[in-house]
């Protein structure tokens, strides 16, 4: 059977591979809200302009809002034979009020049709993001709040390397998502025009209103080269960029919620809600929810490169190889929206073992730069100097078996004569964090302003209604 | 609600958000038919091994027989709160066959379980591939013998460079899908070990029989090291990469068909069966089957990049990230089937215009080589002379607006003295395809050749059942 | 032997492979600008913070100068034992101005160090491309301005569509620059905070003012989170996206370039200036530029895809795995700008066939949406009704062998009777793209304006400087 | 100036900025050593086909001779004008032995010539990655006899899950590393073919014999396609995708090591020889050389996609695009050579803290399936029920806070009356893992029985001489 919208030229129907690889509705009838909104503010403005009958545009419209209300209930049947979103609607139609649906697709093409709908799409998931996003903002300023004060050990390369407290730690967390939200809102803002009216891909010789069009929608213009408009998809490029590298900060703290949750480590703790048990094993508890947030930035990641595959070396202007731009990125943008709820979860279950955290801060000499300081300040000695000398100082403590602040004063005088018992004042865990009173250091009192002023910012957000 | 399969221990049930990043069901439900056979396989081994009854190893089979009817009539109901497809069956089985279902798990987990039935997942879907391989190979060689001497131009740089047959051309994709296939079958050998019985990661103390299970479901062996079984998904990703290239591959001919295709080049055309029309433009016969082809190139290398990504860096043995081993994979595969088919059709469906090709092969001057080979072997030149000789003679010919056989003896020999009439001889396109009978070379008494020995081994292949 | 700057405790100097796996100089010498000025920033700061004399600073600076001096001579002696550029430029330094050199490293890391210098680096990176792209776009205005009226076919699915005009389509590579050139910008704003300061992870107990630092480098203000501040990558992973997006416009340009330079389709041609020879084929003009341009853009997006992974997962803070954002950024940001100015040369030297792009146009009833487009408007036939008709008339013309316009009047009146011999006015090519008038749309009068308006925006720019 | 090679034809010479995307010398002259093989072969062949005379021929090759010492001793001067090696080569044999020099290119092409020399530096390569991983293999099963009977916790989900023992971890990875040999040599065997002879792409009239020249390379058979040949790069993507799979392996022991030599886990200890200082905590023992082998994977995952999108949607023959494949998997291979030797050395450093790693393997109720399988064993429990009584019997010990095997019995028979003393006799960690005498297991004789029958494989091999 020869398709009955593009099919009046065609002697044979297409073959049924041809059929099975052709066929997109399965994927974009995720988009009927768009579509159908995009088909109002068209023919709406087309009647404005005189091109259709007010009449015909009412009846169209009509139409349109039967057919939403038909696929939100679920009783709208989608055909494969009619391959997609667009011509599944624009059948319907035809059925519901008669000849006139054939005046809808007047002056536009499936082409800026596609651009229009996903490009809603994807600025809908875009403000879905960015509000999760500050929901996951939120809870960890809360708990920083709550742990400013809370001394655990700072890693690098995995190793102890200086006590930070735990607001501080999730507050980074804070900082990336607030760069992440920035990504989205730059994406948001240069995809917010309208490829509508672009028709095939050289515009039309209707006397079309476009600028009209892309206010309806909510468009800040229309995209000012047609060609360019039915091409382009960095609108989806930039999104799942943005997604790829959200999805990698959040890989991270899955990870430390992994390694912290072992029990040889046992930092922290997750309750029930965020853990599951084996079927072998009855005593294990099982960070899956983390391991699952980190697994998925795999696949947010496989998502950008398939498309920027996709696009590269197209020709303008459109090709059939840009149907292939939304299950890939329809599934990482639901990939990442889980993820950054699942974290948010479990930012507001975990525990966090303070007494241990306390403990681990302390071992493995975290405080040999606190030492390396002293010898600065109190010394004037050149840095790389002090450094040497805290290094002898902590091989004798290793040696020994002993914590830096167990090693006796003479041991250090052996190693530098200079050295006064002041010094142990500042190889505590608690007196190193509270002297990191530097702009961004771990300080408490710093982790606390930066707590209630990210808290500040996130109500006045809250109270604007932009998350 | 706690789960009932392994939440022995737990007091409160998973998080919503957990739950909906837990479950897999919606994919792991496509290996239930491999789930059941390697869970009746464990059974009978465990009755032949006095691990279980006869009697219940009787009761599970045939159990798992009827769900297996249940799910292949799609009366079988999956439940999410079952997470996956091996606690669904397990659930079931428990219903109707009561406590002796509770046996069947015994000196396993869902570890070697689920790397047991993804394993014999691939590896159908390998034989699918290596099928639908054959099938493309067996389509390009039949046209290939058909046009063995049908001369086009062959290209460098996108560039007339030579001429040679549409027969040649066509062979060397039989030559890249006989490597693909070589690849598949090689990953194929590899993966046909056995990980079950490897039970949660460190093997059992059950008397089992690894060997028995393994021959009985068709594996070569069972795995040598139980923590590399449950934690290896080396047979996904090396299945991948194979389906990767081998989609490189496709996109080639995709790309080709769709350059040939365009109305400006015209080598070739392709029925309605293969091409669709516009909703705007109806004069239009896009191509589309070709760039959805090139298009789900992109989908299978983000699938192979993305578990790449899933796995770098993860400790042993199973860690939950492994569950994103399946839904990219399948998708993946599913692509490159379709894509494998869709190049069938196009390939018996594709007509060279072979008068355009002919005219096509001998513009640009595409028989230049021949005429510096010419000088080589009749004038005894050195080729870097010849080269340049015939770089001088072509200039000639450009700068008149001639063809090179087109060009007056004497205004060569203004160039080379040497020259004789003999030279015309070679530099028609048929005498330069005829001409080049070296090994692999493009003459059509090779292409039919080789046309011909790969019919045969086709053939052969065929009665041996293994395509 | 150990290393003298950490190797205080070691006894043991490091393993050969350690040292050739461990060892950054090869990549991160490239920094040496970035590296001077940051501690001179540094040094200056400290002595206004009292921390070090001004005396100490002044010889630190002038240290720096001279060391600034000799790299840029070639003077300066890499060494590969001291690892990176931090090690090397220090060390030179204590050999310069002996043990005041040592006081340069008081309160901050090689962490933030490093973060500085690479933040530097790519914001100069940024820089540089956004002057290459503002070139780009000054070169396609240009020759758009020229070509305004210029009639070639537009193509879907690399088929005839309509006729557009060749300024149109170079101007659709104008916007995609634009959006490029926004993601730079955006990406520069984001990451223009400091982080030096935040020492190894936890900021430090001197009475440093980042402020400063973060002013002297050109900083809008410090990083906020010490940890963040040496844990974060985004300013590489944000800047990579925008350059694989802009790739990909650039390989989309070049595979027309390819395709229209090829000799079957001869759209375009290309000067010697920016195609090359065949070792064997004398007459080849081979289109290199344009197949390294497409062929560059896998390089940017494997650079990309490859840091994704680098940092997917990694504890916070540093990890030495983040030494390895280096290499694979600088070689994709060289080898889009090396894309962006070949593109710009081929865009300047490309010169059209014009009389082949015209009867290209016409070709293939590239006119057929303007006849459809006619019935709606002067028959008020529904669009629907409109394309299946001009589908019958279409295949009349094409069963005929003649073009849309030669087609009689009476043999259209024979599918419809209503038409009338007004009709042939909009079946020419050049009336077609006249009557594109729509916003955006190719009619040349709208390419015109567009191309002035972008000139005008251009040497705004150029005036105020910022490209 | 116009390039002596190619130029015959050209008036003008290349843009600046075309020679310096269009150079390739810096990348392809590490393929000298191929390239003059290869010559030195396809002259011998020549002459030994009358093509050219045998004095000609030995002039060649004493030329190549020449020029092959000249470069290894570093006195060769490369040329950027001369844009590749072959051109370099030729032009200095010319040089040397006039115009003979110019009888060198005949019947062949640059477009064979350098998918011959870069195919045999592929195979070099592989050669070299299968002693390296042999090597390592050698590392882990010394080490693994070694340790066949120490205990450690087994992890899945990083959370103890089953004591296992150290030797089974280590051959898990020998395990890996087999079939990482494996897909090495399957393509070394698929790319052992001779594209040599297939001139630019259509064969050649020459009387030549492919056969011999490929003989002469070590190859097993000239390849039987002359467009394949010099179209197809699978050779490289097949071994970078082989390349990826192993760094994805060494990425696994890579981050076990960083987590095991984290002080909060300290199961095992690298020597000063595997680690690095800090700058500024002279306390640190950075595990550098792990951390960057697990970063290479990234930068061998990002090379391998690279390549796949270079050749996605190339048509045949050779493209321009291809050039790009050698730098990103040279850089690759070289990166993964570099991994995998360090993690041999890793292996033979690492000191396993065994007192600690036992203590470990107790914690977290690691031997409860033993109690379930006891359970089933001998009181005949469906598992299912011994699973949910174990995890009772876990949450009682939990909450009393002792181990499993500190339970009193009575409490045990409190949950199951029937459980007897003998039940004692399954919880010690010895005892669980000597109970894992499955086909695979971790039972210390198990390992030992694997590692002997490794060594005695891997000794075999060498002295065989395969590794």
């Amino acid at each position: 059977m020869s398709n009955k919208m593009w099919g009046g030229r065609f002697g044979e129907g297409p073959d049924a591979i041809m059929e099975e690889i052709n066929v997109s509705i399965d994927v974009d009838r995720h988009l009927y809200a768009q579509d159908i909104a995009a088909s109002k503010a068209h023919a709406a403005m087309l009647a404005a302009q005189g091109i259709i009958t007010k009449n015909d545009a009412k009846n169209i419209a009509g139409g349109l809002d039967t057919i939403l209300s038909e696929i939100d209930k679920g009783s709208f049947s989608f055909k494969r034979a009619l391959e997609d979103i667009h011509m599944n609607v624009e059948s319907r139609l035809s059925e519901l009020i008669g000849p006139a649906a054939g005046r809808l697709h007047t002056a536009r093409s499936r082409n800026d049709q596609v651009a229009t709908d996903f490009r809603l799409y994807v600025r809908d998931t875009i403000d879905e993001m960015d509000a999760a996003l500050a929901g996951f903002q939120r809870a960890l300023v809360e708990r920083a709040l709550e742990h400013a004060g809370t001394v655990m050990p700072g890693f690098t390369h995995l190793q102890t390397a200086q006590p930070v407290t735990f607001g501080h730690h999730l507050l980074a967390y804070v900082e990336m998502a607030a760069r992440d939200r920035g990504r989205f809102a730059d994406a948001r803002q240069r995809l917010n025009e309208s490829p509508l009216g672009a028709a095939a891909l050289a515009g039309t010789s209707f006397p079309i209103d476009r600028t009209a069009t892309a206010k309806a929608l909510g468009f800040d213009r229309p995209m000012a080269n047609s060609l360019d408009a039915v091409s382009d998809r960095d609108f989806v490029l930039e999104t799942l960029s943005a997604a790829a590298i959200a999805a990698v900060h959040l890989s991270r703290f899955a990870e430390e919620i992994v390694i912290w949750t072992s029990p040889l480590v046992g930092l922290v703790r997750l309750s029930d809600k965020f853990t599951t048990g084996s079927s072998i094993m009855p005593q294990k508890r099982n960070p899956d929810a983390a391991e699952l947030v980190r697994a998925k930035t795999g696949r947010v990641i496989g998502a950008l490169t398939a498309l920027l595959i996709v696009m590269k070396g197209l020709p303008l202007a459109y090709q059939k190889d840009m149907q292939e731009d939304k299950q890939g990125a329809m599934e990482a943008f639901g990939a990442l929206s889980l993820a950054v709820r699942a974290m948010t979860g479990m930012v507001m279950d975990i525990v966090p073992d303070e007494a241990r955290m306390k403990l681990a801060a302390g071992e493995g000499y975290a405080t040999a730069t606190d030492l390396a300081d002293w010898l600065v300040r109190t010394l004037k000695m050149p840095f790389r100097d002090a450094h040497h000398v805290t290094g002898r100082i902590v091989a004798k403590a290793s040696k020994d078996g002993v914590a830096l602040h167990e090693l006796a004063l003479k041991d250090m005088q052996a190693i530098e004569p200079r050295i006064t018992a002041e010094v142990m004042g500042v190889l505590a865990v608690e007196s190193s964090v509270k002297s990191r009173t530097s702009y961004g250091g771990t300080a408490p009192k710093n982790v606390l302003a930066q707590a209630k002023a990210w808290l500040k910012r996130l109500e006045k957000e809250r109270k604007l209604g932009s998350a």
